[in-house]
């Protein structure tokens, strides 16, 4: 079915369908074919269309959200975007209508500040003023994402096409909870699509158990198995992160009370979730508690191997038997300073393959004659390649699958962000090796591509991740689509709600339990030894006042 | 695909075929049509054909799991079912290959043994006798599987045969840990298929929490919104069941030991399972945390509506507008004291519709015009008719499935076992009505039967349990399949397993880093505190001995 749909994708575009069937055709004539293909292939079509309101995040989050809604949409579904008028991705499509509301600042602006981000990678800093920028950026980067909150709840025309719309589902990426007030206000039940939200509000949100002992925190970038000294440091990170979570979230509370018009703490608006659609799979996350209302779909971004364009496909065959390396650092790295770069250059140089470095600064003087620069390169279509021999890659978690379903070692140069963890739990599968991209010399460089491309075991255990990874019941992408019509035909997932929710932190643990049993216990010890010492003092008093008057008759 | 094996499946009958390709025709001669076809068809079947050594339960336990070797079977798998001589409903089959081991037991001691458990549930008892009975039952029961197991590990012969088999996969009911013990013994990956294990060790094996707040225990008959006196037995059952553990399953561990050479605990043993395949579903189980290698199968056991056989669609099609109600307590209950008989058949009596009630005991001389006896029924395809208007059960969880598939509201009699529990399920979403099977008068029958029938809140929500239920990505019986051949192909599920597996109590609950934490912590008071009062000495001191000086200066 859906093979026919994407069949008939092609007829699809340029007519805007409205799945309540108000406005089947317009800008087009009412005798035009593909419309009317359209309309009886409506007929047999399985999944009544529904109205999803996407409230997405810009970045990379967006390109993984994506072709949920297009996979959506040719479901039949009608999918509205709402996206802030200045941002770096999200652009109008054919699969999609996108509305969009003003925020105080330009695109230029954004694309400046990500750029910002981008320098600060390679400067060498102390620990302190690390932590402290880290934190900063962080901090920044959330004020920017509660103003757009604010501009949109405030947009009062937006708020009324909203409401007017009759949305079916609110289809969000819960790194900023705007979504989920929306669905509040518009009693609308939610799905959210994510890799986890930091400070471990993902857990406490869905009453998911997270034991510190072996379930690694963000950012900690430790393994499930971790020395003594580890766990302590899970265990403060663990217990103290709702700090960070308050500093970082505590704005959308007043927000969320001057719009609902109740009190509403940022958990309990996040544990209003229907469906929670992880990008998570445990070839690649750590096997942990979860609940019935998570849904692992790791590896949706894994695309279908297309064939290369000719560029690429020349330098490839041009590789001869050595095959190629994959490299490329993501999109917020534009430029590495020259020093890192010509050291980068050297350790490329030294290996027998051919290198595709996706790179748009300035050109080291030293690349050898085996490495070739491109502003761009198709990143999947490469690694799907059979004579693909390494990925150099910054460890985000698309790159990552990526790498993970075509089975390709990866030599991992973490950044920001969850990336070291990322690379950690690579490495920690013996599928890659991780260079401090600080401090690593060519030599580095050069030692880790010859390990993971020479070294079999690097080859032969990505290739069982892959295999595990690939093995599954279903496509990702259909079980996310399926979970978006599930929430949207049954307004919710309410029998996947747990009672735990109902319950206060004292009753969760059963603390007022354990008092009382204590307490009965208490009581009983008491009264059986006041038991004890009433009977003992009958007869050691008999006994005592026998001894004392025989005492006082023998004086 | 399964379409057509299921279209040559007729061919196949007969033919016995070994998936190693050793011996593809026995009995046949080399030119028989059927097995040249499916010699054909065995190059382009999906699955390469796997071993899997089956060690199931008798009882209803065996009815659910066949389904499941069925499917196997028809995907090129081989299947090899050990099971003890005398048994009640393990027979064999063209979908496998039956071995069966002697025991000291007949078939006709086994059906007396059953027959006795169903007399024994209409007696009146007190609490005290009625539970030591309970217990009595279940050791009976536990003492009857031990000793086949203890038959099993013991027959040589058997023993020898299963090794040179050189098997997949084993495929096992894990109420008795026997499987697990073979599987370790051959080194092997095992599969469970389950409803649960008593006593709360598939929460220990799997480390899984179970949080005694909300997360009712077997037995209890509690729903997951407790009051606190609730809360405070679930509390006490959860924190003491271990005790029953021992009880039920600790020479399973002298045997293990024996057999094996080597120390293991019986949760030790099955924490070894690759995959937990649980006929849960979240319509009918409350949510509640799970673990990545539980797979949820709920509902496998609901088989597609056949055509009622001539006997029963007249009584179906004479029952007019009011339609039927389809009666049944099971395999176990084949008689009924008279007394409470006749107080059943008053009660159908007083409705309109046709009740069919499987009976085999004396007919009660009551009996309603409207009460049609039988000997068995075909359940599913009676439910699955639009004139059912509702379903007596005494809440199996196979019963209570096919009544969610096929959205009938129930009148549940809890009989024994988790029964009780699964009726309080269907209780507490408001699909039926619980009886009391010992005091339950034919007021209570009739009235029951009335409100499921004519009050349309029950099925409205049974309605809405089905739909939800009937609304997955992929049948059960499909994603268990999937998981057998994963483990098989994959040989295990390691990368399922957590890690917590590898941390003792202490170092789990993060005991030890508390108390490090603790301990630094008063150590850090201690020494500040030692400061503080060092510093005050000094500076009290000082003016102490100033003012002694002068004290004695003034003297």
């Amino acid at each position: 079915m859906l093979c026919t749909m994407r069949f008939l994708k092609g007829f699809i575009i340029g007519i805007k369908v409205r799945a309540t069937g108000k406005e089947i055709f317009t800008g087009q004539g009412i005798f035009h074919l593909p419309a009317w293909l359209l309309l009886i292939f409506s007929l047999w079509t399985p999944s009544d269309g529904g109205k999803v309101l996407v409230i997405p995040m810009d970045g990379s989050h967006w390109l993984s959200i994506h072709p949920v809604l297009e996979h959506l949409q040719q479901r039949g579904h009608q999918i509205v975007v709402i996206a802030p008028d200045a941002n770096l991705w999200m652009k109008p499509s054919d699969h999609y209508t996108m509305k969009t509301f003003a925020v105080p600042y330009t695109t230029e602006y954004l694309k400046a500040e990500f750029q910002k981000l981008g320098h600060k990678i390679f400067a060498q800093q102390s620990f302190l003023s690390k932590m402290t920028e880290t934190f900063a950026r962080i901090r920044n980067i959330t004020t920017l994402f509660f103003s757009n909150c604010k501009q949109l709840l405030n947009n009062q025309e937006m708020i009324t096409y909203i409401k007017e719309n009759r949305f079916d589902v609110i289809f969000m990426d819960p790194v900023s909870p705007c979504g989920q007030i929306l669905a509040e206000y518009l009693s609308l039940p939610s799905i959210y699509y994510l890799r986890g939200i930091p400070c471990g509000l993902d857990s406490v949100a869905t009453q998911c158990p997270n034991p510190h002992s072996y379930v690694p925190k963000f950012f900690t970038a430790h393994t499930d198995h971790m020395t003594f000294n580890q766990r302590v440091k899970n265990f403060l990170v663990g217990s103290f992160e709702f700090i960070i979570c308050y500093l970082l979230y505590s704005p959308y509370e007043l927000l969320s009370k001057e719009f609902l018009h109740r009190d509403m703490t940022v958990p309990e608006l996040y544990s209003q979730a229907s469906v929670w659609l992880l990008r998570y799979d445990f070839v690649f996350e750590y096997p942990r508690p979860v609940m019935p209302n998570m849904v692992f779909i790791g590896g949706i971004n894994c695309g279908k191997k297309s064939p290369l364009a000719q560029e690429f496909e020349a330098i490839v065959n041009n590789s001869g038997e050595h095959g190629i390396v994959v490299f490329s650092l993501g999109s917020m790295v534009s430029e590495i300073p020259m020093k890192k770069a010509m050291e980068i250059a050297e350790g490329l140089g030294t290996i027998p393959q051919t290198v595709l470095w996706r790179y748009t600064g300035e050109v080291p003087p030293n690349l050898a004659k085996n490495t070739k620069l491109v502003k761009w390169l198709p990143q999947n279509d490469l690694l799907a390649h059979p004579k693909t021999r390494a990925f150099i890659t910054h460890a985000g978690s698309h790159g990552i699958y990526e790498g993970i379903c075509n089975a390709v070692p990866m030599v991992l140069m973490p950044l920001f962000g969850d990336q070291m963890d990322n690379a950690k739990r690579v490495e920690s599968r013996g599928a890659g090796v991780i260079l401090n991209i600080i401090e690593m010399t060519a030599k580095d460089i050069s030692n880790a591509l010859q390990a993971v491309i020479y070294d079999k075991k690097y080859k032969e255990n990505i290739q069982r991740l892959s295999e595990l990874h690939l093995d599954r019941p279903i496509h990702p992408l259909d079980l996310a689509v399926h979970w978006v019509e599930f929430v949207m035909k049954h307004k919710g997932a309410a029998h996947l709600r747990p009672a735990a929710h109902d319950l206060n932190w004292v009753q969760y643990h059963s603390i007022d339990v354990i008092a009382f049993l204590l307490a009965v216990v208490l009581l009983a010890l008491i009264i059986s030894l006041k038991c004890c010492l009433f009977c003992c003092r009958k007869c050691c008093g008999k006994g005592g006042r026998v001894s004392k008057k025989s005492k006082s008759k023998s004086q």
